[in-house]
């Protein structure tokens, strides 16, 4: 089965909106076998609308549309499905109810704009919406199905998490003949060319399957994608194949699939049970945010100093005032001793400080924008390094904390910092 | 003069990457009047590649491909431009030389995999890279003109904000007969159907304008959109329609454009001189990072403590014991010493304070997860209040987030919290 998926909406055409729900989806039906083989995105314009689902049907078997079915004069994707099929709209009383219903509970009253919504396609089934008005469709016509949904991305997903995948299940599971599986390596601080080198013959190392390098600012990932007969071969020649990529380029491979490093981390700390604190000062809070983002983060993260001032640095991480005066607030100096500082005042087994110039603005003919020094201590040693980034103050700032999170990553697995 | 927006890349098709290029390009030709029609998103399949710019030829003037051109095997854009103008590629010298200078600079060898990279399509001009090896193409045929960049966000930019967009604009330009404008208003704390009907009668707010209303998790964006002969006219009735809309919602508006909410945030404490210090527990650092990614964020941001245990509540920031056994971490109580103890060792005007249960663990029975109490004081009064989000621990930070910084935006304009 493959697939077309249509995004509604002006905003993306004018870029205002970045258009994350097709990627959901496309990860969604990639995960059950079925093969997205294009994205469209059309404006708020029934006549666009209407021709692109036209060429989807003559094409694909499959078309999901998101977008356009608000309470607004802009939300025209109603209209032109029923337009496309020569259909009319029905109330749904079920439709009906759930609007009421919602309304009641948020204690606002229900306005015809939003009754309206209740209004449906009569070829089709509705797709409930519990997280807003807007009903879905789903609507089986010429051997194929059209999939409609909200632009709102957590009513989209929610609609797609527990009635769309399930039902496309039920339809693709039985004809499958093949087994397509994709597999993702996620490495860092390793070149795309260089990394091409490392793994050398791709044929001997990939047999029938495929592989492909995405680079980033904060890596290169390795996308492994495999077809066998079934699951379970694919699994086991993917797993040899990663065998493989690892004894080649292993240490540079923090994760695999769509892991955040920052999930890396905080298994590896929580496994051995090591606990952290942070100093940040040019970083502003942003690498205790990621070592906050996972569940249960309190088991291994204490607290983090944000000492953005000068005051702050030696009243609170005990930076000595005169080795701030001698060296500055940016120096490999201070960012040991914020380090050291917040390790102490935390009683953790590791310290970790950054200090820098982020910029745009604030660089100066010995330190340039994109100057970082990362602090790392435990109870043997404190260490700083100086880095050089660029000149995003917001890419910097991830950029930081991606060097920072790879160092713990290291330091825990015993890979040595300059590996 | 319309566009047409081909991405290409399988990762893009299996939602691995988020199509973020063709956001940036549909913003950057929508500002200098040039229509995006449509985007799409094929695979590194170079037949599939050939077909969408066949189609995309016969419908617009200009299209702009982004994808496909690295070092390595998968990428199959290059081929697929030779062979859809059934042209072939020659050597660039110029490419050549850039693709060794980079490498010298970087401390690399060449490899021939680069190398390879200076062959081009032998019609059109290069577009120098000068942030990466594969440079971009111009190509002028049949009267269109196809613009092929490669697909790394950055090296796109670089090509579209030096080479693509002032090469657009002499040609735009001269045949402009009437200029659209697009302007946004930002909202927060206000529902869609609630806002569209304290507009009133859009006809009358609007005139030959038209407005979309653009909802998320974090508020709705009004967009006004305005075709006139000049863009002096279309900036005086835009001006006239947000004088209108300000009557009537202006306490929900919060910015123009693109504009972040931290941004507004950041200029209001800048132009009032006044300073800021956060207690962080649930929301990690997040609110410090926001607050903090503005260049010149040192005027006001101060310091924060992400204050995760008990321990660093009760030694940093002097909340009692007691009141913690008494009420727990995640109280009101707790809350409102929290933002004081955080203000009176900071010596800030303003001290704000999180502490709640972001879930998707950590629920209790009288506490759910979601539950946050957000405390505000500054040198007359310290309060705090509740608030319930959901039960995405990602969504719960930035929702929480948002709530803050409208607190101190609110807060700073005299307007009361619950307006």
């Amino acid at each position: 089965m493959n697939a077309h998926i249509i995004s509604i909406g002006d905003e993306l055409l004018i870029g205002q909106t970045v258009n994350s729900n097709a990627s959901f989806i496309g990860n969604a039906l990639t995960d059950i076998q079925i093969k997205v083989a294009k994205i469209s995105v059309v404006g708020d314009d029934e006549e666009d609308i209407v021709t692109e689902i036209k060429e989807a049907f003559d094409k694909v078997d499959l078309i999901v549309v998101t977008g356009g079915l608000g309470p607004t004069h802009d939300d025209v994707t109603r209209e032109a499905v029923i337009k496309y099929f020569g259909t009319e709209l029905i109330k749904s009383d079920a439709v009906l109810e759930d609007i009421r219903n919602r309304f009641t509970r948020l204690g606002r009253e229900v306005t015809s704009v939003n009754e309206d919504q209740a209004m449906v396609p009569l070829i089709g089934r509705v797709i409930r919406n519990y997280h807003g008005t807007a009903p879905g469709y789903w609507i089986d016509q010429k051997g194929k199905i059209l999939v409609v949904m909200p632009g709102v991305p957590f009513e989209m997903k929610a609609m797609m998490n527990e009635y769309v995948i399930e039902h496309l299940k039920e339809i693709v599971e039985p004809i499958l003949k093949s087994f397509t599986k994709k597999h993702t390596l996620l490495t860092t601080g390793i070149p795309e060319s260089t990394l091409y080198e490392k793994l050398g013959d791709l044929n001997e190392l990939l047999g029938d399957a495929k592989l492909a390098f995405l680079p980033s600012q904060f890596g290169v990932k390795l996308r492994i994608t495999l077809t066998e007969a079934n699951e379970e071969i694919a699994n086991n020649k993917i797993s040899e194949i990663e065998q493989r990529i690892r004894g080649l380029v292993g240490r540079f491979i923090y994760g695999r699939g769509d892991e955040k490093l920052y999930e890396v981390v905080a298994r590896l700390l929580t496994s051995r049970g090591l606990t952290i604190s942070v100093a940040e000062s040019c970083t502003g809070g942003y690498i205790s945010n990621l070592l906050t983002n996972v569940s249960g983060s309190s088991k291994y993260f204490e607290r983090a100093i944000v000492s953005y001032s000068t005051a702050a640095k030696v009243e609170m991480l005990k930076v000595d005032e005169d080795l701030i005066a001698k060296h500055g607030s940016v120096s490999l100096e201070v960012a040991r001793q914020m380090a050291d500082g917040v390790r102490a005042i935390s009683m953790t087994d590791i310290g970790i400080s950054v200090t820098g110039i982020m910029g745009p603005l604030g660089g100066t003919s010995s330190k340039s924008v994109g100057t970082v020094f990362i602090g790392f201590c435990d109870e043997k040693v404190c260490t700083a390094q100086k880095f050089q980034f660029g000149d995003d103050r917001i890419l910097n700032k991830q950029r930081t904390a991606q060097t920072v999170l790879d160092m713990i990553r290291k330091y825990i697995l015993g890979i040595p910092f300059d590996a």
